[in-house]
């Protein structure tokens, strides 16, 4: 039995619509990456941490320093934000008896063994359609709203896991959602998370 | 029903072995790599290949020309045997019922909508722990020889398909034979075969 269940996605895949029917039929809690972010950003860790750090580092980063909205460590507002949802992913899964959508939490959780890693791809036609319905239309093509976002998710992980995002040596297992279905998906995940 | 299932494989993940256990499962016919080699070379088809487009063909490649053991057209043997093995490809998918092991099958196949595309992966400790058990010990450290085969694979698929290989995206499965067995793979695979 897998306790964690962590999902990464490309936008418009319906990766995180597939998370959400893991954890229900499984029983498990549920955290999309907003939500992550909010409990860091709410939580009195994340001062914490900040304060901490806000001492001084022993590390120093020089390329940091060229940078604005940096701290005497080199560490910008979007580092600390990561190390607190660092610390709360840990804890959730700690807690265990849940599905994680996003915040890079494959490559933080990829020493457990009671985590199950997953990835959600399609083709392109598929995620069109899908933010097109889900979202409705903009002034920007469906495509670049996906090669952006996607192109954005790719290079935060980079930077925060010095993987590349989307490879399929990162995660258990793979899937197509467009070839295979949602439900599919879904069946699939849940089998290997009963069975492993 | 898919009709032909193409797998491609990390070295030391099991692939092959993966491939040939669903192949008699479903009663498809089993090509591994080697095999169409020796197609390829035997056939008259790639003499006659290598004969028409020996009198020149109209699409010139300029760089090719400043390597060795290409003919007028800038094609090398090992381009023949490429466009050999990939005509043979299409016709053994044409033929369908079966699986396909390497020579960048999921790419040559990738407009059929009859294939199903596989791609099976493990962590380092499984590859070298297998390839030691196969094929033995030599003056190659495991890990260097998976390296250095994955590493020509690699680049033999991102010059031939301009893809990178071992993207989730190029495939509509990927998984983890290290973490999820050889048999629930076979499994995954065959379930799938059948329902899609």
């Amino acid at each position: 039995m897998k306790r964690v269940i962590t999902v990464s996605r490309e936008f418009g895949s319906g990766g995180r619509t597939i998370g959400r029917e893991i954890a229900e039929k499984l029983g498990y809690a549920f955290y999309d990456k907003d939500l992550i972010e909010r409990i860091a950003e709410e939580s009195g860790f994340s001062q914490e941490y900040i304060e901490e750090h806000g001492e001084g580092s022993p590390v120093r980063n020089y390329f940091a320093y060229a940078f604005v909205g940096r701290d005497a460590s080199g560490n910008s507002v979007g580092d600390y934000l990561w190390r607190a949802q660092m610390n709360i992913i840990e804890e959730l899964a700690e807690k265990g008896n849940c599905v994680i959508v996003g915040r890079c939490a494959d490559h933080i959780l990829r020493k457990r063994t009671d985590c199950l890693h997953v990835f959600i791809h399609a083709d392109m036609e598929h995620k069109k359609e899908r933010i097109v319905n889900l979202y409705g239309e903009t002034s920007v093509s469906p495509q670049k709203r996906i090669r952006e976002k996607d192109k954005t998710r790719a290079l935060n992980y980079k930077y925060y896991t010095d993987r590349t995002w989307g490879m399929a040596d990162n995660y258990d297992i793979s899937l197509d959602s467009g070839i295979l279905g949602e439900e599919k998906c879904v069946e699939l995940i849940v089998g290997l998370a009963k069975e492993l």
